[in-house]
């Protein structure tokens, strides 16, 4: 059994703006600590996952920085779609590339930009999950156990009664939930948080796909004929530009009886705001975490960043600070989910080049 | 009687940061309308004060940018300071200069970066104290009837018998009260606001600073052969190392028996703050004056200056965002005297780019 990553990196994070911009998304980003997420990501496979086995999805506009930042990985490796259609058609796309190289590869399917912090434990539940997904022939998700009744997750509905140790049969899956309904999830102590990450064979994924998803099934075995040939890109092109985009989980995983979950009990975040940025940063005796050239006076529980200019913050409270060479965000920490806002703003009046 | 008007410029207004600059300070920006203060201030004198017999005291750092800004004064009326010794030996050497040309010439002092409404009323109050500060050869100080307790600025207690139509002679100079005597002096009636405005003949102030400053009349009067002449750059250079900086309420109105004082019937402020550029600047429904190309989300009662980037304000209240090509400020409004620390934080790692 071979293990094959797919590292899911088309995403433009916007509510990281304006460090995240189109060609400098979120996961390119070295937001918390010394590396980029997608960096991190991949070294987070060192000893599991052979360089070579390595595919990143991703699009035009990030694939040089991809590659300058992933020099290891072979380039043609990288995966590049024309449009972003969501997450099943990025999954049957390298389920056609990983099937080329090996019918039964496990594909461990991965966001590059997602949060975790012990290694060897994750490295455990991959391993574990993708020996049980190559034997079984079934698909894995990871599941994380709730630390609370968080309202930006998605979770999964367990059958508590496991199958195997750590692995456990999939009932439901649950959208983000209100603070009344994560509460009780939180309690009931059968629902985990959905990571996004999976774990499943080429060629399971890909019958699953046939069954719930015909028509990607279909278009995806119109392309494979011209995969490796110079046609491949136009043809890639012509069929994203026909199909709809849907989530993997809402195409496949909410349907297919096939669905079971580990647990991973690894410190996992998918660091989905500055809030959460700053929540994860160490901070100073007055609560503040602050990058750059930063005054502080009478400032406290912020987080400012400012590594090019010098900034000075006065009388601050629970504020967020992004001083980029060209656009600032001045932010209440409890609203930065509003930062993607900014980014509807800017499309809308087509203000392209703070995107 | 002749009008000359002496504008004293040499300050750098460090509350204005990071607008304000060692090269670029208060006086010399457009902080509140069209021009900057020291145009309005100049304009402010036209039909009253023949161009030619306007003087401005600044310094070497400023010196460019002020006959950028005024090219009809003639350029040998720019008086350059080669450091900033407070007001008495700025107003010693101006009246030198007048003396020169009128020895009894009446001196208008003006600050240069006061904001002043009605130029008309303005004007008749100069006059007025004018023609009295010539005929009686006395020390005219122009008072602003206070409309609120403030105690950002000093007072003037007078005896309110007047001894002529809106005239009064000055009991006591007070310094910046805290809340409780400021409302005290609101209410006695008799205590105006020390505007840093002075009118007196070039012959009267140099008498009595003979009188209350024997030593730096003693140098005036070692500099004056030197007018006019290439060695005067050097001699002043020689004579302001040596002296100290004292104030002229200080070294001669809080002594004089001179003094008098004018009540001055316009709309008044010395735009102290960002808070104060707050107050005076028009606001929309919500309170906020925004200047350059600004989005704003769930943002009240705050002032946002960003000219030249882009900048993004979420969930911000009362707050001051000042967004410069190198230096950012962002400040709570009610602690807007604090920026002040800034520039003294920055003097003090010596970080003069930012200065």
């Amino acid at each position: 059994m071979t293990k094959y990553a797919v590292i899911m990196a088309g995403g433009v994070g916007s509510r990281f703006w304006p460090r995240s911009r189109e060609r400098n998304p979120k996961q390119l980003l070295k937001i918390i600590g010394e590396n980029s997420m997608i960096v991190d990501t991949v070294n987070r496979l060192d000893g599991m996952v052979e360089k070579k086995n390595i595919f990143v999805v991703t699009n035009r506009l990030q694939r040089e920085e991809i590659v300058k930042q992933l020099p290891e990985l072979p380039q043609e490796n990288i995966i590049e779609e024309p449009f972003g259609r969501n997450t099943a058609p990025c999954v049957g796309l390298a389920a056609l590339f990983v099937e080329r190289v090996e019918k039964d590869g496990v594909m461990i399917v991965l966001p590059a930009d997602h949060l975790i912090k012990e290694k060897d434990i994750f490295q455990r539940t991959i391993s574990k999950g993708a020996e049980f997904a190559y034997e079984k022939k079934r698909l894995v998700t990871i599941g994380i156990p709730p630390t609370r009744p968080e309202t930006g997750y998605g979770y999964i509905q367990i059958d508590d009664s496991s199958v195997k140790e750590d692995i456990y049969k999939v009932f439901t899956f649950a959208e983000k939930p209100n603070l009344t309904t994560a509460v009780s999830f939180l309690e009931s102590g059968d629902f985990l948080w959905n990571s996004g990450m999976f774990i499943w064979r080429a060629d399971t994924i890909l019958t699953e796909m046939q069954m719930f998803m015909p028509e990607l099934y279909k278009d995806l075995m119109t392309l494979k004929p011209y995969l490796g040939t110079d046609e491949f890109a136009s043809k890639l092109h012509l069929m994203y530009g026909r199909i709809r985009g849907i989530s993997i989980d809402y195409g496949i995983m909410e349907k297919s009886h096939k669905v079971y979950l580990i647990k991973g009990e690894f410190s996992w975040s998918d660091v989905g705001s500055w809030e959460e940025v700053y929540q994860l940063t160490e901070k100073d005796d007055a609560g503040n975490a602050v990058t750059g050239n930063v005054y502080l006076e009478n400032t406290k529980d912020s987080y400012i960043y400012s590594p090019d200019k010098f900034t000075a913050v006065i009388g601050a409270e629970n504020m967020i600070v992004i001083n980029t060479p060209d656009a600032l965000l001045v932010c209440k920490r409890d609203m930065s989910q509003d930062v993607k806002k900014v980014v509807d703003h800017l499309k809308f009046h087509k203000v392209g080049e703070f995107l």
